[in-house]
């Protein structure tokens, strides 16, 4: 081998050195802590799956447009998963009879989409998953909203940071009927436009929904929407199973003070089919991250794609590390120091045998203090460059007299402080 | 879709349910804790490479054989990873000039390997991977065993249950050419046909021995290797760099008390053409598992793949998910409570507004109490089944009377006892 091999990470992945894992152990362990203290359990599940499970939902030619995907020598079609509400199905699926009903669950799985790499979207990326499975009321949507809200404030955010834009896809369906006089296909129709309407221009926006048949008064009722409260919204088809539900989970947020997190969005319609009452997506309001960070909503049965009569409602959301780093560094929500405290480095000199080194070494790791023995034969200033460079925060030096007198020398790297003491004393010091 | 999509995860695969992921959790917990405490740092890599970093160290042929590979649309040959060394070694060469040798670096990575499964074998499974760069002596690959020492130790696991196997590729070279008179072409092929030899029939060992021109009395003697201590077997060939290396290592194992857990082992080989000095392989003791856990060693230079005139020697080890759980397992050494403590269920009755449930359980969430109020409407003594059977360990209720009295009742699952007290003094209560 003359050529030399790329030392690149395959376009839209990530190499995470030590430094952006310590961030990524760091904001993971958050979002760990706030879900678990609100009684999630996590799962995860396998990195490939069918493509099946993929285009039940999507549709075969999208399920590969967007996927890695491939065949195995055993003729199975495989793709790299590209979101988890599939898997999370298909094992909530598998274990129906023997589950807890309602389940609260999460995940933080990796994943694979294949597009075009750009800011807050990779190729590779994590997904912050959040489930609850069994709960066929308000109170199930409310509880992963407040988890969302929960979440970022658990990292210093507040409400002038972000904003959970909330809609209602029964309401929305019943509203475009009761505006435009269409049935249930005919709405599913209007809103497919609706939600490509600031992807495409105005004039294509309207002529789409003149040819579903609307009328430019009407089309201007829809735009009215926008600006609306949620009462004067919920107003126009107030008897709407879905204009019930949004009022609902509005006055809770508002009795419990969330509601100064949460704006009613007629705007927001989460493109996907399944998603069938309370929709949401959570925004950065810094302008230059101005997108939806996460979004979720009520996807009733999708258990139903694989067991008969099955009938499991879920209410969920999925939230990206990308954006969520982007968010976070916009912010200035990232602590500077990330590191756990006391590190301690043994230099070594010749005259010392190993064996004492390791031995001290090992002392201090069994008394749970952070330490290594330095690996190699570098003279005395170039390991403490080291143990500065690798964050250590204290020096432990042991040379021949030292050793005899059954003493070390501590000495603390950031205070420049050094002591001279037994190595029980050492530890003693190292723990306060 | 009339047809219903399979529950089962993809062959090889596995789903981790709650309880499963609550026991992954807490054994790579374990680990963590044990490699930050001897200083070791975290990193990651992405999930899909370039096949070419594993064709370059196995060739073509078998890399496309034993990992998922496809093309993707730019036409470039990737692959799932099947192994962490060929990632980091990339890793280390990109930043090579502003990385702070030695590192001591950790990964948890994810990996495929396309292969029948088997006991101890999946096509997916996690792999603990500790690596050294940049120490070219012994004291690295002591500190590498013993932090697999230290891993195993930190599960309860003793010397009767595991034993770490260590032989060194150099002298093996060395010894083979002392016996046999072959050069290192002529050691090397030998090499491949001892590495098989519980593989293959006695005669066919021979007789492949045989046709490289060895003489049945150096058969022999190559047998004898296999009961001898590392004293003995070094003394054929003193003079040797790896002979040694294994001494100075044994002494060092000996000297600091972990030679109770070592043995020199002739048939350690390590199949890859990397490996350059010591090698070691980590054996689980129970008949049931008799197979290698884990195994490394020093594999001088995969850097070179990559940077011209780079020479970073490395030492590791990779540890697999699955063989170290069928040990945790056959020792008895998974607790039998993982879960971490308190975790109240709040009860709903019809005749208190919700949002007093909602405020009750965020205060809890706020003191740092894991909590959750029930989902759904059912009756009282199905939501305390549901707390049972969800392992909640206290049940708050507060009915109508409650709140207006502004307390509330705590039971605790285990000794059934209940008390009546204000929310205060039940988040005062529970965090004692």
């Amino acid at each position: 081998m003359s050529e030399k091999l790329s030392t690149s990470p395959y376009k839209g992945t990530r190499d995470f050195y030590p430094r952006e894992m310590q961030l990524r152990n760091w904001f993971f362990g958050v979002i760990r802590e706030v879900l678990e203290n609100s009684a999630f359990d996590e799962y995860n599940g396998p990195m490939l799956e069918s493509l099946d499970i993929y285009a039940a939902k999507s549709g075969e030619e999208l399920a590969c447009e967007q996927t890695y995907n491939f065949f195995d020598r055993g003729e199975r079609h495989l793709a790299i998963r590209p979101e988890m509400t599939p898997t999370v199905a298909r094992m909530v699926a598998a274990k129906m009879g023997e589950l807890n009903f309602p389940l609260r669950w999460f995940s933080i799985p990796n994943m694979y989409r294949y597009e075009r790499p750009q800011r807050g979207r990779l190729r590779e990326f994590w997904q912050i998953n959040v489930d609850i499975f069994g709960c066929d009321t308000y109170e199930a949507d409310l509880e992963c909203i407040i988890s969302a809200i929960n979440i970022l404030r658990a990292y210093g955010a507040d409400e002038s940071m972000f904003t959970v834009h909330i809609n209602n896809r029964r309401f929305f369906n019943d509203v475009i009927s009761a505006i435009a006089g269409t049935d249930a296909e005919g709405s599913r129709k209007v809103s497919k436009v609706i939600d490509r309407k600031n992807k495409i221009p105005r004039n294509a926006y309207e002529n789409e929904l003149i040819e579903l048949g609307l009328s430019e008064e009407q089309i201007e009722r829809i735009d009215a929407l926008y600006t609306m409260g949620v009462e004067e919204a919920t107003d126009i088809c107030p008897d709407s199973q879905g204009a019930q539900e949004l009022r609902q989970l509005f006055e809770m947020l508002k009795k419990t003070g969330l509601d100064r997190y949460c704006i009613f969005d007629f705007g927001i319609i989460r493109g996907l089919d399944y998603y069938t009452g309370t929709v949401f997506e959570v925004f950065d309001n810094a302008p230059e991250n101005n997108r939806a960070m996460f979004g979720g909503g009520r996807y009733d049965n999708l258990v139903g794609l694989y067991v008969k009569n099955a009938k499991i409602s879920g209410v969920g959301y999925g939230m990206g590390d990308v954006t969520l780093e982007n968010f976070l560094f916009t912010h200035n929500l990232v602590p500077e120091k990330l590191g756990s405290g006391v590190k301690v480095l043994v230099t070594r000199f010749n005259d010392v045998p190993y064996e004492n080194y390791i031995q001290l070494a090992e002392s201090l790791r069994a008394a749970g203090i952070t330490s290594s023995v330095y690996l190699g034969s570098k003279k005395f200033g170039k390991q403490i460059d080291f143990a500065v460079k690798e964050d250590y925060t204290h020096v432990i030096t042991m040379g021949g007299d030292e050793l005899a007198r059954g003493v070390v020398r501590l000495k603390d790297l950031n205070t420049r402080e050094e002591q001279e003491l037994s190595v029980d004393a050492v530890i003693d010091a190292l723990k306060a």
